[in-house]
């Protein structure tokens, strides 16, 4: 088999040396597996956070990547480890919810990591657990070999856009570097909108391009994950409009709009 | 050929996950290319800042390189995406002017490039657009192949430090993690320089180093860019003088100065 | 031999050019090398803080593995530039005593280097010295062809934990990004610590987990590094106790514990 490929989204920061030790374990385990450094300075302990980032990246990659997660508030108590398999690529993460958009639109099988290793810290997973079981896989081990299967992984509850009478009502579900304020509607449902409205802010349609808005000026668009999104135009939503996470979105769209079903991927 | 080795030069921070999608598009279309991030906290849509970093690394890699470049304020809109040659390397940016320096001082050739994938968001050709086209570079392709020849790239205005009676004025070009003031003063011009003003602050002859000054002093001493620097030891000058681009820089220099010539690299 | 490792460690920040000028020069002159990123966001000039963040990976590096640090505020003076040897890795750092913590747990071999390149600026060893003696060492140099040898490296002052009657007396060592407060009291000092007491603050006993806290509530666990650490469950110590590096901790032990000696690693 090619060079196992693996990628770490931590809340590690950019300061301190737990990437690093976590990268030295997968070297010494797996010396020909390539690491790339997906995102570190997600907000520490903001699982919901990196459930959004990861997905928008993970599919991206190829089948047979290693996506380690390590967001993980819960390190040393109770919760499980999860190695898990879906759509073609390999999961590692703790069992916190991290996981809840890739297993709530694919097929996947999971196990329960028992690590083998006999020194294993409370408060650092991530190098003791995470890092060994990523390797393993690398070097072709099977999620039946890492641990005992689970059919009961923690999900995350989502909180689904709400369609009704000539409005869709949304809510904002990650804010960005940029100040964008991506909401949790589909870009499908609002062909034919004709009024954005945040936090009792009116932003306008839905436009194709940030360069349909002034210089400064809020707008709402289809983003690249294909929700709706509200930015400013070489600004800060978050910033202008002083909201983040979960704000409410109103959307009002055309009653007969040929925009139907539930949200897509 | 060998491996191809990509750069990453974003504005898309640490914390979310853009760059890791770009990353998985290049593992998935070009899996031998080594990849290297470069920095991805350059300041949201600051293309002159870009276009700065970017000076201080793309001669350092060897020729081959593929640098790509993704600081993009005008995505969607209707500047070009070029990919470039200069120098031996290649590069992959919107046109908006962050090869300027690169263009600058090299012969170059570039084309618009024209994606041959069918989706493309209006929000992210970082993903898009500049990741296949550095992966399809990776895999052989040549210039041609991606796209239609221009020759008039979009140029970014340079101030270029002016050389009057004794003094030369200039400006702070950059001010990068450590306070520095870097200016757009070529060092060979103030072999004999006696005093640097800066925001109306003497701060004395150009030093050979910054222990030449007190611990918290300001000095100025030639920098690693070959430039004028207004340094403070241990410390910012940026925080110290409480000024930032584009601020003046005046030097006194001996009218019979052998230095001579325009700007070098 | 296989493919070098090298890893980077530095205070140059991720918005400018400099650790991507250091990757070039490497992939200049030992293109095969792999290059790992360990944290490069230490703070400015913080050598005490690289001499942590160190000691966190690099013994989880395999052997043969070249360790690069560049925290360097005397750049340009009279500090010696080492490359050394010590428990199977290499390191390659300024002579600022930010390989105290290598050098006072592992015999070693140290050479101050003699950089062979006529081109150095005043300003970035980590380009022109510390990364061309990588780049060597990754190629097959011997520490003797890239120097003399040295005997008397900077070491920085340790402050050791004391302990007294029924009491130890530590202090802080580190302040990690989540706010942990990490002491220098071994965690097997402890194993019947009665109380923590922090900036005169009681913490309670040492515990095994965060688990073991209310959500927001102070405790003291053995960390990773396996010292004690300060921490808030899902917050930050140092922001709750609004106290940081070198704080007084003293730890109420049972007189007649056990536990016995110096620390230990």
């Amino acid at each position: 088999m090619a060079d196992a490929r693996i990628t770490l989204l931590t809340d590690f920061g950019t300061a301190d040396g737990y990437v690093a030790a976590m990268k030295g374990v997968i070297a010494t385990m797996a010396p020909d597996a390539r690491v790339d450094d997906a995102a570190h300075d997600v907000a520490p302990g903001d699982v919901r956070a990196a459930c959004w980032t990861l997905e928008a990246y993970w599919h991206r990659y190829p089948p047979g990547t290693i996506h380690v997660i390590v967001v993980d508030p819960g390190v040393g108590g109770t919760r499980r480890a999860l190695a898990a398999h879906a759509d073609g690529r390999l999961f590692v993460a703790p069992d916190n919810g991290v996981l809840t958009r890739v297993f709530g639109a694919h097929a996947w099988q999971a196990v329960s990591i028992e690590p083998d290793s006999g020194e294993i810290s409370a408060t650092f997973h991530g190098r003791d657990v995470f890092a060994p079981a990523a390797a393993r896989l690398a070097c072709g081990a099977t999620l039946d070999e890492l641990g005992t299967p689970i059919d009961d992984p923690v999900m995350l509850p989502m909180q689904p856009p709400v369609r009704g009478e000539g409005v869709v009502r949304g809510s904002v579900e990650h804010v960005d570097r940029f100040g964008n304020l991506i909401t949790n509607v589909p870009g499908d449902w609002c062909a034919h909108a004709a009024a954005v409205r945040v936090a009792g802010v009116d932003v306008g349609p839905v436009r194709a391009r940030y360069v349909d808005a002034q210089r400064g000026a809020l707008l709402a668009l289809v983003g690249s994950a294909g929700v709706v999104e509200i930015a400013v135009r070489d600004g800060s939503a978050a910033d202008t409009l002083g909201v983040g996470r979960d704000a409410e979105v109103d959307i009002q769209v055309e009653i007969n709009s040929p925009a139907s079903g539930g949200p897509r991927r």
